[in-house]
């Protein structure tokens, strides 16, 4: 097998591998079965190191292209194999296929659309510091299950955080969970059935789309502006649908990066009331900002209001700790869920969090981080301006600028230029619970002092043209 | 508010307060508004800590009981709060309650039914050690998501351990999950519908009975003898039903501590041919072994089996690790379900599992554990047999021995008694798939050598006659 590789292109080797070797296989694979070469002499031919050659191979795997025989080798799949699988999970790839691109992305591309912040921005001290004296200190910490609510002193933390929001909660009315997508599962799996209709956002968050997607939720979406949803399209959808729940980020929302705004918030309340629904007030990037705004579960008192937050975003996307906060008849069934799907969170990350919002260091890590932030993003929207993008909205702070560029009709086509450029981007249709095309594309300005970003966004056209 | 507490006794304050609360409740709160005693209050009228006060008023928020009103106290839940709740909650507390009662119980209450090793059978020098570590070397461990298999290198070092049971599967076919209880949530998620029929044994494993329920699965139990389930009953039932999957436990069955013989699980694969359902092993306590014994996923090389571990019953429970391995078309699914419900698991806990199986020490651990459980297991059965007990089924190793008394007609009655003597216990019929009485305990035997088991164990029948 001869395949084209170009060592001096800025796309990873073991991007242009996955392609190459699908293109084979599309061309000499079609009934399956046909024997891949060995990893060692795939490698070998084309002077490329043997770890390329693997997570080449792991991908087509985990794709159902390739499967793997233990002992024997790799095979082209049957065309059997790719055609199986339920429904469901071929509807959900369009949700997760970014992930896994992400995540599996060459530690060399440049992460310019993810939804996190970037490695070298990490403060390590004092988090470190928190986990050996967790480690040190604490038996049960580092042995036991977590109770059911979490620890009684970090859900005393919690509450006196948010009441900062103005939220006043009781400790009672928090639950600690796995982090954001755990919070947002565990009240889709109690508060919705399959058949159900919900509201997000259009822009809204991908993975909440393909979560109620697997759980057979009808998904309509009202478009978000700048100041929060659209209160007329709202309107006007309501008389269409009854929808049980409505999604919404409060505060820089994923992916345009914009803050709801009081007189918004109110009306929001006020259709609430007036065609009985429950609003999901997903507050993750809580912590990103510098003078709170206005929080629904604040003005609402946490009636129809259930809000979440986590530390994934500002502290650690490794521990896995976040939280809901909702009126008390729902805590016991959310707890309940919680222990019958996973028994409970991780004490010992808990505890880690507790530690750290104790002494005062995780207060302090997210002011260093609103600052650097703020001013991330204002060096970002100049540069977007200037170099002749339109951007939705200006946020304050934040990770996220929602943009396109001019020369761009479809934002795959920036993916592609992206790409190119060692850039990892995700087009902005991921991002419309209704589908079809878009030209944004969703900018995560931690990312954006990177050379190869500057490189990118000042002369997309260049290219595209 | 005179409430009646005995401080000489065995039964925990916090549980005679809550009990005390109850009755008050019933007999004054009737309507519903009541306002309760403050925790300071309460706790200097009765001499009794404000952590035993709020403990017990947590618990009877958590039960729907009473509601805090923030920064006003608690007050009397009005009756339609605790009628509310959807309908599948309150079918799902038979299974939750225990975990709960189990979770919030007095530290100083002795835990012999409960499904862990107590923390003073922990060696906590090494998982210390590999803590440190990863948070002294890796700053991707402490702060990123992880890879959506999970690490490479951990998931080579589970295909090394799974080879000594003769599993023969390719690091691809293995899952990451935050433990035994998330990969059998993601597997009933990914292969189930509502309203499927599975096979599950009886007596099993009770929070997996509760998690089908709350997927609305409907759940036949298999009776489980000395050897594995009884495939007589099987074989009869399978004339009746076609379920899609068999759950099982093959080695320290919970909660018979039974293990299959080699001659059942032939058996049971030629059923699982005959009448097409597949296999979940759940091989939770693998670690707890001295020599293997048959697996079903080894003979059948993972065709229509599937097969979960974790590292939550040997190593800790607090970090939350397990693993499922399955055939290579299951893989990519389980994974976007595992994406979209809560994006990864933890990086820092699978790194310090990934330490641990590096370095040898997670290898001594089991085995010095191994060495004690046998021991100790041999100890509590001449025990239960000297103090005239029925034993189900006289356990290698493991945790669980099942026992009954011939004084006690059903379980209820030895929970009860042992609560007096401050011990939890579990009543046998939980583990009943099909409800109704049961004689039997589970009782775990790392708790046996402690004076109140000693005691409980020998002389039940003196306060039960």
């Amino acid at each position: 097998m001869k395949l084209e590789l170009d060592k001096q292109s800025n796309k990873p080797l073991v991007e242009q591998l996955v392609e190459s070797l699908m293109g084979w296989i599309g061309r000499n694979g079609g009934g399956g079965g046909s024997r891949l070469p060995s990893i060692r002499r795939l490698a070998a031919e084309h002077g490329i190191s043997r770890n390329v050659v693997i997570e080449a191979y792991e991908r087509l795997v985990a794709h159902g292209l390739v499967r793997s025989r233990p002992g024997s080798g790799f095979y082209v799949a049957a065309p059997t194999a790719l055609a199986k699988g339920n429904p469901a999970s071929s509807q959900l790839e369009d949700f997760t296929n970014d992930m896994w691109s992400l995540f599996q992305a060459d530690e060399g591309h440049l992460k310019l659309g993810c939804g996190w912040l970037p490695n070298h921005w990490r403060e390590g001290d004092d988090l470190t510091y928190a986990i050996r004296q967790v480690a040190r200190q604490s038996r049960s910490g580092i042995f036991d299950y977590s109770t059911p609510l979490g620890p009684p002193d970090l859900r005393g933390l919690v509450q006196e955080r948010v009441r900062l929001l103005g939220i006043g909660a009781d400790a009672n009315q928090i639950l600690m969970t796995g982090g954001g997508s755990h919070s947002l599962d565990l009240l889709v799996r109690f508060l919705l059935e399959p058949g159900d209709v919900v509201f997000v956002e259009s822009p809204g968050y991908y993975n909440l789309i393909g979560l109620l997607r697997l759980q057979r939720i009808q998904v309509i979406g009202v478009p978000r502006l700048a100041n929060g949803p659209d209160i007329e399209s709202m309107d006007a959808l309501l008389i269409q649908h009854k929808p049980k729940l409505l999604f919404l980020n409060s505060v820089f929302h994923n992916p345009t990066g914009s803050t709801l705004s009081p007189a918004i918030a109110h009306r929001i309340l006020q259709l609430a009331e007036a065609y009985d629904f429950q609003i999901v007030e997903d507050d993750i990037y809580a912590d990103f900002q510098q003078e709170p705004s206005t929080r629904l579960a604040a003005l609402d008192g946490l009636d129809r209001v259930i809000y979440l937050s986590s530390f994934s975003k500002s502290l650690s996307s490794s521990l896995r700790v976040g939280f809901i906060i909702a009126k008390q008849s729902l805590l016991k069934p959310l707890v309940d869920i919680k222990m019958l799907t996973s028994i409970s969170a991780s004490r010992f990350a808990e505890q880690v969090v507790t530690t750290m919002l104790q002494n005062g260091s995780y207060r302090k890590l997210t002011e260093r981080l609103r600052i650097k932030l703020s001013e991330q993003m204002a060096a970002a929207i100049t540069m977007l301006k200037r170099a002749g993008w339109e951007v939705f909205v200006e946020p304050a702070g934040g990770m996220f600028v929602w943009a396109r560029h001019p020369a761009a009709d479809s934002s795959a086509q920036l993916v592609q230029q992206a790409r190119r450029m060692g850039i990892t981007l995700s087009p902005g249709q991921l991002f419309l619970p209704e589908g079809g095309d878009s030209p944004w594309v969703r900018l995560n300005v931690a990312y954006m002092s990177d050379p190869r970003a500057k490189r990118f966004i000042s002369e997309p056209s260049g290219t595209l043209a």
